[in-house]
């Protein structure tokens, strides 16, 4: 499963220490320097450096191996001790609706409609605005980064209030305004949406964090003409386009008695490319998978999500075989009910051996993968995040595995699979800022953001008629 | 959370002096007052006292209620402040290999019978011992109780030395030396594990927190005489007997290759009864199912691993609905691999939903009652454990909820089935005991057992040719 690099005699990188011995090369400079730590590198071959060492400057790692070399090559202007924990790329989120965490349990093991329209949608209606986007954003930033993600794509309803959020939390994101046939408390038409869309993509142009995807909701929501829209507005910015899509038997249902074969009529229209991201893909099948692997197509695997709406089980080693990149997703809090991408990595490879009844399905590193170095890619982000090595943006966590629930340890990819949770996460470095460290968050007060969620909450219950807590 | 030690000097005088002098009701002296939480009784009504107060006197629950009453009706000897947490009954793992927490994660993603004849059966031939027994098991029972874990039962080898441990982490449970055909590194015989077990009956008989049960592995590892001799030595002393039983196909197929149906082969034999515990219970059928009922016998539901090692799901709500009995487990750590009952709660519900295609199914009420209640009742312990009321022991556990991913609260089921995890509880009493306090164990020394535990996994290492860390 992985590679393991254990005597010196497998040591890359000696001969710079010597050289260094020797005097013959000064110590340069860098920002951190990460030390003590059993490295994941995520890279094409699983490389893990038992105890080694990265060294970071201007937001991205500069150089990373055995800790002996490294630390006679740097000088690490803030050093951190991994204290023989994990380093590893930080996960990416590849499904969320962030402001959601306001409506966290709300309502639970319920049919889909009455859940959504007794529930979600009056809840929504009645309290969406920008102040919930913000706050429930920034709360959902806060789980994130405890739980060692350090990057998500979202789709909800005044996404800049979360873009805006993701920046001061530190958190590298992929954010769209969700678009549909009908009104959003931000926006009156499909036309408001789209220009708002357009403005979010003008205004965070150029972002080191922050990245604007255009995102109709669903082909059971989108009439033609906006999801052309879409597609066009799309190209024209060069950024992704992203959609819920065979999600549920009942939107199969809905899609064929309108005749639609979704992947076909998306190809026809075509919005099927390289940029399209689809979120779920339950009833993707072989035909479609065939297409999407043709096309350059992603999708964002959300395995909790799917058994708790009962929704059905994505068919992704097919999809893996084909060769469709495949990320993993918590999607939102009414429907998990956390953010926790360890515990999601844990149902996925689980769900994905039931499956297809068989225990070697969905391994702890195909489902790792999916987690950092594949999940990048299905972001388009696969260039600088998702793997730890030099040139690749510093998004990394540290975790903790001096746990009782940690020890011992034989294989790190199956513990973070099987093991560990987001509990476990010390210390996550985001675009080479430390936004947590021993679990105290920096970038963010989590304390007023607690406290402003829980008066929303109180506001939210009272619009439903629910009892005061 | 903290404990506050309140000499009388800060005791809450005002009250409690008026109601003396008007009601001349004098304060009753307890031994722990736990005030400032969420009680959920897990009563047959599912009571939850909003701000409540819990009396503790001997082990036992004296009171529970409102906590501005209890305030003035007991004063603690100590007294816990929960913080505006939730406090509920400890939870507990109906079914466990302590001891194997030493092979966790030692090889996954494999074939069942690779996977056992490769790794698991080698390594435990060639490393189990008391001192693994012992450490493995308290290195479980950490684990346990950092996680919310009060009371377990257990079958592995050297289970003398697993209630030893049990017995200092100040754990309760109902342990049993598994027994089958072959040699175990503790018994050359069936005989001589059946001699064991009654000796281990004889030894702990009227302790407190252990209680033995007689445990044949399984229908195709045990012929007829044992399990007849496992029946004798259950009745004569009224312990349990507990039996992993149609778990997988492989085990079906063996079965029916002999030409045994296991429940009406077990009814004939006369092992079913109330003391009756069947481990997974994958493939109960609506037959079984219908003999369990009417021979009161009892399940435990072990659906990570049931994931895991691709067996299938177990028809839970078919179970219930039957009237049988179900608990919760989490198998050893081989097959899990962690010992968490909130993630194997999160599991469950989500697997009941999606086994039925019905997000109605396996609500979180009916998970939480299994893990709590339901898995009491199934250990045969559900007469002083398992619900908050006065009487019961005191086996209880809070959680802090002051975290983002617990954060708002709409409804506290929910949250600790979907959205918590064992790192969220902080505080431990079992009979009575402070087991841990703000995540601190009281009872055992985590560091110790720790370096212990990764000791022996390098003996481990060395005995598979494996590389050492």
């Amino acid at each position: 499963m992985e590679n393991i690099f254990t005597g010196p005699t497998q040591l890359p990188t000696e001969g710079p220490a010597r050289k260094n011995i020797e005097g013959n090369t000064p110590m340069e400079d860098v920002d951190i320097l990460i030390s003590n730590g059993r490295i994941l590198t995520l890279d094409e071959r699983d490389r893990i450096i038992q105890d080694g060492s990265v060294a970071i400057r201007d937001g991205k790692i500069v150089d990373l191996g055995e800790k002996e070399t490294l630390q006679l090559r740097y000088h690490g202007q803030r050093e951190i001790d991994a204290k023989g924990g994990i380093v590893m790329p930080g996960l990416i989120n590849g499904h969320t609706h962030a402001a959601m965490t306001c409506f966290r349990g709300i309502a639970d093991d319920m049919e889909l409609l009455e859940w959504l329209n007794r529930y979600i949608f009056p809840a929504e209606a009645k309290n969406v605005n920008p102040e919930l986007a913000y706050w429930g954003s920034l709360l959902a930033c806060a789980e994130m980064i405890r739980s060692g993600t350090t990057t998500f794509c979202d789709m909800y309803i005044f996404e800049d209030e979360t873009a805006q959020a993701a920046k001061e939390a530190g958190m590298r994101c992929l954010v769209g305004e969700v678009l549909f046939d009908f009104p959003s408390p931000n926006a009156k038409s499909p036309e408001e949406a789209l220009a708002y869309t357009r403005r979010l993509i003008q205004k965070w142009a150029g972002d080191t964090l922050v990245r604007i995807a255009v995102e109709p909701h669903a082909l059971y929501t989108c009439r033609e003409s906006l999801l052309l829209d879409a597609k066009a507005l799309s190209r024209e910015y060069g950024v992704p386009l992203a959609i819920h899509l065979l999600e549920s038997k009942g939107e199969i249902q809905i899609l064929t008695e309108k005749g639609i074969k979704a992947t076909q009529y998306l190809d026809r229209l075509g919005l099927l490319g390289p940029d399209f991201i689809a979120f779920h893909g339950v009833y993707l099948d072989e035909e479609d998978r065939a297409v999407f692997a043709d096309r350059g197509c992603k999708v964002v695997h959300n395995p909790e999500s799917n058994m708790k709406l009962a929704s059905g089980i994505a068919p992704v080693t097919a999809m893996i075989r084909a060769g469709i990149p495949v990320g993993l997703g918590t999607d939102g809090c009414a429907s998990n009910n956390n953010l926790d991408l360890f515990q999601e990595m844990d149902t996925a490879a689980k769900l994905g051996k039931f499956a297809l009844l068989d225990p070697t399905a969905m391994s702890a590193r195909t489902v790792l993968r999916m987690a950092t170095c594949q999940g990048a890619d299905v972001l388009g982000m696969g260039n600088h995040i998702g793997t730890l090595r030099a040139e690749m943006k510093a998004d990394l966590i540290i975790i903790d595995t001096e746990k009782p629930h940690l020890t011992p340890l034989y294989h790190a990819y199956s513990h973070l699979v099987y093991a560990a949770n987001g509990s476990d996460v010390d210390t996550v470095l985001i675009d080479g800022r430390i936004v947590m460290e021993n679990r105290k968050l920096l970038t963010i007060d989590d304390g007023k953001v607690m406290t402003e969620v829980r008066r929303i909450a109180e506001r939210i219950r009272g619009s439903l008629g629910m009892a005061t807590s």
